[in-house]
C-alpha cells in the first residue's frame, strides 16, 4: 500500500465540496446564493441527521431559526453539471444544551455514513462549534459577529470593542508509531478500556516543528528518546477541530518510564501482535484503534510497508 | 541533502530549554521554581534585548512588573551538569502599545542570534504574544486569568463566568513547492518589492488534511490542480504562531489562473533561476526569500534533491 492509496481510506477527508473561498469575503455573492436553491445541513445539536437513504440530511434556509448565524460551506457539485447549490449550516444558538463531544450514539451516526458525507459533517461540525465557542472577543471582551460567510468572526468596533478578527481554529496534534528492534511503542490512556491500546499523541506547541512535539511528547510519555521522524499521512479530527499528523519514528531505547498522569499503560508490541489486533483475532493481545482513528491507517501503513 | 540534515538549518527550531510539562500543572514545585536562580527573558514588549556577547538578555523575576503574569518556557540547562535554572516570560501589560509584528529592526536583531536563541524567543514571543491577545473568554466573555505555567488560561467561574479553559493557538500553514516539467511556481504577494518570489502558502482550514489544504490553496490561488502531495519539513513561524508545513506538489497543467486579490504575479522557474536567486546571483530572475523562512529551506532541498 503506498501512502498515495492509503491517504483515501482516511476517516473525515474527501469532502466533494468546492469551498469557493472567494465567495466568502464578497457580501453580494454570498447574499446572491442565500436563496431557495441552498441547502442547509440538518443538525441537532451538533449530531447528524441522516435521511432514508442513509445520507446526510439537508433542509433549506427556512428551516434556520430567523436569528441564526448561517456558515457558507461552499457549493455541492451540480447534478446536471451546472452549478452546484449553496451549502450552509446554522451555529446553535447561544445556551443550547445538546451534548457536543464524540458519544456512543454520534459514532454508530458517523459510522453508517459515506466517506464524503462524513468529511462534509465533520469540517461543519468544526466550524460551527468554533462560532458556538467564540461568541466574544478574546482579545477586549466584547461580543462578536459572524464574518465572512463564516470562515472569520468580527468584534464590533461600533459597540466599543477593539474590532480585532477571529478566526476558525485548527489544533496540530502529532500522533506517532515509534517503533525500536522491530517492534511498536503503543499506549492505553487513564480511563481506557483494559487491552484498548493507541499511538502516543499530543499537541504540537509554540515554538516547536512537527518533529520535535513528536520527539518532546514521546520522551515526556514515555521517557524514551526518538530519532529519524518522518511524516506519513494527516487527517482532521472534528472533536472539536485537530489536524492529526500521523508520524514515525525510531527510538533509541525500549526502557520505559510512563508518565501516569497521562497514562495507564505503554508496551512494545510485535508485528505478530499488531497483524492480529488489526484483524480482529480472537487471540489479539491488545485492541486496536478504531478504523476512524489515524492510529489504525498508522498500524495499516506499518504492517504494509 | 538528506531532510534530516537538512532540518538543522530550519529557522525557530533547535531550542534548548526542557519544557518540563510536568511542571506546569504542578502549583506546588512551580512556585517553588519561582526563586531568585530563576531567569526572566528580557523583552521589550514583544522585541527580543541582546546582551554584551549577542546572546538573550536574561533579569530575574524581580524585573518583572508586580502584577505581570509569567509564562513558564521550561528549564535552561544546568552549566555544572546540575539542575538547569526555571526560565519565565513576562505577558505584556494591557494595553501596552509596543509593536508587535515583525519590522526591520526586529529582523536584525534576529539575524544577530543564534539559532538555539531564535527558537527559544520564537517560541516565547509566541506564547507571551498569546495570553496578550486572549484576557478575556471567547465563550462568555468574561475575565481569564493565566493557569499551569502559561500553557492555559482560566475563565474565572468564580466571577460568574463560564469557566472554560483555553489554550495557546497554533495555526497549521500549508506552503509548497508546486512543480511541472521540471519547473517551479512562484508567486509574488500584493504589495512585495517588484522581483521577490516565494512558495504559495495557506491556513489549512477545519476539515482538511494537510494534502487537501496543499491541493484547495494552490487551486485557489494559481487555478492549477495538484497531485502527489509529498511532505518536506515543518518550522514554527511566531507571527504570531504558525506552524509552517513545506510540502511538494506535482501540477497537472502550468497555465494560471491567478487570484488577484491575493497574488500580484505567479510564475513558472527552472532549476538555473532558483539556483540563481539562492546564490544571489546579479542576473537572478527573482529574489529569493531570507534565510529564516521555511521557503528558502524549500527550494534549497529542491535544488538539492
Amino acid at each position: 500500500m503506498t501512502v498515495q492509496a492509503a491517504k483515501k481510506t482516511l476517516a473525515f477527508t474527501g469532502c466533494l465540496l468546492d469551498r469557493a473561498d472567494n465567495v466568502r469575503a464578497d457580501r453580494e455573492a454570498l447574499g446572491g446564493h442565500m436563496n431557495w436553491r441552498a441547502r442547509l445541513l440538518t443538525l441537532d445539536g451538533m449530531m447528524p441527521a441522516l435521511d432514508d437513504a442513509g445520507r446526510l440530511a439537508w433542509g433549506t434556509l427556512a428551516d434556520a431559526p430567523e436569528d441564526a448565524e448561517l456558515v457558507f460551506l461552499g457549493f455541492d457539485r451540480g447534478e446536471d453539471g451546472g452549478t452546484g447549490r449553496a451549502c450552509f449550516a446554522a451555529v446553535p444558538a447561544q445556551g443550547d444544551p445538546r451534548p457536543r463531544m464524540a458519544n456512543p450514539q454520534l459514532w454508530n451516526l458517523m459510522a453508517a455514513l459515506s466517506p464524503e458525507d462524513l468529511a462534509l459533517y465533520g469540517g461543519a461540525r468544526s466550524l460551527v462549534d468554533w462560532h458556538a465557542r467564540h461568541r466574544f472577543c478574546p482579545a477586549c471582551g466584547g461580543p462578536t459577529r459572524i464574518a465572512k460567510g463564516g470562515w472569520q468572526r468580527d468584534c464590533l468596533a461600533d459597540s466599543g470593542g477593539c474590532g480585532a478578527p477571529q478566526f476558525p481554529r485548527t489544533d496540530p496534534v502529532t500522533i506517532m508509531l515509534v517503533e525500536y528492534d522491530g517492534r511498536l511503542m503503543l499506549g492505553r490512556g487513564l480511563g481506557w478500556p483494559e487491552g484498548r491500546f493507541s499511538a502516543l499523541a499530543g499537541f504540537v506547541e509554540p515554538g516547536e516543528s512537527i518533529e520535535e512535539g513528536v520527539a518532546r511528547e514521546v520522551l515526556e510519555e514515555s521517557g524514551v528518546r526518538v530519532r529519524d521522524v518522518t511524516y506519513i499521512a494527516s487527517q482532521p479530527w472534528p472533536f472539536p477541530s485537530q489536524l492529526m499528523i500521523g508520524c514515525h519514528a525510531y527510538a533509541d531505547s525500549d526502557a520505559l518510564t510512563i508518565d501516569e498522569t497521562e497514562l495507564a499503560e505503554v508496551r512494545w508490541f510485535t508485528r505478530d501482535d499488531v497483524a492480529a489486533a488489526l484483524g480482529d483475532a480472537p487471540d489479539a493481545p491488545f485492541t486496536a484503534p478504531p478504523p476512524h482513528a489515524i492510529a489504525h491507517h498508522l498500524l495499516d501503513w506499518w504492517i504494509a510497508r
